[in-house]
């Protein structure tokens, strides 16, 4: 996780259920966005929200503001999201996606809001009113409307993915070529004194069980693991008594 | 919406709050996911959960079992998805944006499925050893773990976000759950023939096979080969005079 999200500010316009106030918190913990802000003209219970696993330093900072416009003041990009149903929105609407790299930018200069609406209504006009363009998250025609914790994780997460992540990757070192080879002569030798294969089974075979071999893709570990195991099984094979298809 | 995400399977494994199964359905909907299964010992009442708005459909038709090896038994792709703290994780781990293309070539030639585990544990080791690889989704370190429902909508936003990219590249067909499972069966058997495995070793032997053969992603045709010739292999150990060591 390396984006910087430090001037990135979450702001809950009318939210009414405290737990979807925890759950957009623990969202803000897992992508690394820390400041939280509660527009509400009354009070709500948030600060104990139990859905908000890990993220009680985030709702014990928040701030509780009567008016966006006091919420937003010293932003210099302010971002409302919509599903983007129903209205004449008189704001450009960008594609979250397309957004991240406006988004990104504008972090490095000074604060930027990333307002969320209401659960049943979402932002009003009044509260599209304050911002510079709308953004939404790019769902079905059928079943626009998201759940506001979940909103706010998808556009967390687009806007902490970024190319970097990728290299956190794991991933195990592969076999070498000498070892694939190793597996795939116990391989044959057990294919041949099982009768899978015949005694003198010509060179495509063995190329096809060779190529076989290969695309497994083996890591270092498993590839040792299987060398193991067809070195007993090859063994148990050629004892006594069981040699007589050789 | 563009993406094609008819054959994606959400599986939920063990999960216990009906408010939980209805927010992952309700991000199904949102990002045009339908399939939805439920593996858990006993019965948790998902079918009315009130944070489900606009997913009652997908509630209905959710499909119940009792083992994750029914849920995934036609899948050709099965992918755990964790947190990756505290474990020795002995699949290879994938960031999410970096696996979906993988997963969106996958999706054209059979069913994939997505599994989430518990909310207080997630999935099992016993779980990850039907998975094919694994998956994370990035996060901070000090706050990795992520609500369910918004793990969930993460996912399917990623992998609904630009499924078009996902162009025509060409991938073999890979092998059924049930035949992987067929091909440990055998090698497990050929295994103990041998004295490899003592004759009654325990689950987590088992496991530890069965997650190998997960990870060599097998194609459906090299998995019908290696089935052919592990059958032979252990047919050949049960002759008789090879039975000094069972």
């Amino acid at each position: 996780m390396r984006a910087k999200l430090d001037n990135l500010r979450v702001v809950l316009v009318s939210v009414r259920n405290p737990l979807n106030i925890g759950a957009a918190a623990r969202a803000m913990g897992n992508f690394g966005v820390t400041r939280l802000c509660i527009v509400n003209s009354y009070e709500v219970p948030f600060r104990e929200a139990k859905s908000a696993v890990g993220a009680s330093p985030i709702l014990k900072q928040a701030e509780e503001f009567k008016s966006l416009a006091e919420a937003v003041a010293d932003c210099t990009l302010v971002i409302g999201t919509t599903a983007g149903q129903n209205r004449e929105l008189q704001h450009p609407l960008r594609v979250l996606a397309e957004a991240a790299p406006t988004i990104h930018r504008q972090l490095s200069f000074g604060p930027v809001a990333l307002l969320f609406g209401s659960e049943k209504r979402g932002l009003s006009n009044e509260d599209f009113s304050y911002c510079n363009w709308l953004m939404h998250i790019p769902t079905r025609e059928e079943h626009l409307s998201m759940n506001l914790g979940q909103a706010v994780a998808v556009c967390l997460y687009e806007l902490a993915r970024d190319a970097e992540a990728a290299a956190a990757s794991v991933e195990e070192l592969r076999a070498k070529a000498a070892d694939v080879d190793r597996i795939t002569t116990e391989l044959l030798e057990s294919l041949k004194i099982s009768g899978y294969l015949k005694p003198r089974a010509g060179a495509s075979t063995n190329e096809k069980i060779r190529r076989l071999v290969r695309r497994l893709n083996l890591s270092e570990n498993d590839a040792e693991t299987l060398l193991g195991m067809l070195r007993k099984v090859t063994w148990k094979l050629k004892q006594p008594g069981n040699d007589s298809n050789r």
